[in-house]
């Protein structure tokens, strides 16, 4: 066992800046990246053998919602345009290695394992919109907690491509009546980061059977006064991965992104 | 020579049920697609083999203002999701057939010149925002003529992908200044079909000398209380093939589009 710095203090998170929440993380920090560095766009990391990324990058055209690519790296190269200086295999807080279509393992960094011929996309998140929801008023209730979204696979199936196939996974906010209107707005603006919710209330018309047992990230209470939101989240790719199993693969694990230098 | 029939007078082709527009160009008439089918999505068509196929999809999503793909075919089908009954080897008015970068051929239907290795592109394209310019009290002067729209290639690079490069080509639209501002809002509603304009004004910050002599389409009187108002264009993979020189390539004639069921 490291010894790991401490993370900065959670009123601390929001302001810093991504080339210092990068370094955070490098240096050994864990933790989900919702509510740091407010109002920069975050990233899931999908990683696959050049062999993969035409089926990926046309899953990703299929699924845009879903799957907003918002750059891919060159074959080998573990860097993005979204942040010059980023290397891709320290600069997230946490990773997961993947065989087989399983998790064989979650590391903090992944230089040991990068080869020549893995593609880097990045996908966009929609932590990138939760500033501008509480910018809009709108609390964010695992913000507010220190706990990752709640993550959901649905059985709504994402339209194939080449090997890949798998369900939309989603990602759900709790939402006051009164401000679902507002929450659709704000987060419509930006469809490179999922945009509108796919669908408000009633989970089971999404095959969710337990909202309290989310897939991944963490559970929130949902008040009387409230509605789950759900949006097209980018651990959909990861949904993708399980059912098609590509020999290898890194993601980025659920929650635990990529902070970009680019605003939301 | 085989007699073709009569294509639909001038102002009837607004009103054209897309399914009746491909149909009149499976039958055999061939002009540019502007006017017509108005509020329907049109599409730029980009044929190439499977071996090319994740080198333009790259290229596509690194230039996606000029290149914002709509659908892909699966390999070796002539079809898309975006009009389930056509035939994409029929159903354009005019193709090209491209051999190491030079067109061999400009011929209006590529059935016998179809292969089973080969992916259909759909790229979306701004004749579909023009009836939305039109409806917003924006008169289209190429439209009222019974003209093809201009394009020209730009000495803008396009960011490369793989083996693909070479710069953004633009159409050219004459707009009054006191129209700009609306011109603008209305196309940057549409990222899809390129959105907002490039560039206002000054063709020659674009490296483009001569308004009156365009790489593609037909030239357009541009008046005193006038600017020429530059939207990327889906003729960009044309100018990238003609800098790669891949081995085959099918492209729609440039102005002779592909008109989906989708509304714009």
């Amino acid at each position: 066992m490291t010894t790991t710095p401490a993370p900065p203090a959670p009123e601390l998170r929001a302001g810093l800046p991504p080339v210092e929440a990068r370094a955070a993380f490098r240096a050994g920090v864990v933790g989900p990246t919702t509510g740091w560095s407010a109002s920069y766009t975050q990233t899931n990391l999908v990683v696959l053998p050049e062999d993969w990324a035409y089926d990926f990058l046309l899953f990703a055209q299929r699924n845009s919602q879903a799957c907003p690519v918002l750059d891919v790296s060159d074959v080998g190269e573990p860097t993005t345009v979204l942040a010059p200086d980023a290397d891709l295999r320290t600069d997230l807080p946490l990773y997961r290695v993947w065989e087989n279509g399983e998790v064989v393992a979650e590391v903090p960094d992944v230089r040991d394992l990068w080869r020549t011929d893995l593609v880097a996309f990045q996908v966009g998140c929609s932590f990138s919109f939760e500033a501008g929801l509480q910018q809009a008023g709108i609390p964010l209730r695992h913000i507010d907690q220190g706990r990752n979204v709640a993550m959901y696979r649905t059985d709504i199936a994402c339209r194939p491509a080449g090997r890949l196939h798998g369900p939309l996974v989603v990602s759900m906010r709790p939402i006051r009546g009164s401000q679902v209107a507002t929450a659709v707005g704000v987060t419509a603006r930006l469809p490179e980061v999922h945009g509108a919710p796919v669908h408000v209330g009633a989970p089971e018309a999404l095959g969710i059977a337990d909202l309290a047992r989310p897939d991944y990230g963490d559970p929130v209470e949902i008040r009387a006064d409230e509605l789950p939101v759900f949006w097209a989240c980018g651990v959909t790719p990861q949904a993708a991965i399980t059912a098609a199993r590509p020999p290898f693969a890194i993601t980025h694990a659920p929650g635990y992104m990529f902070i970009t230098d680019v605003g939301a």
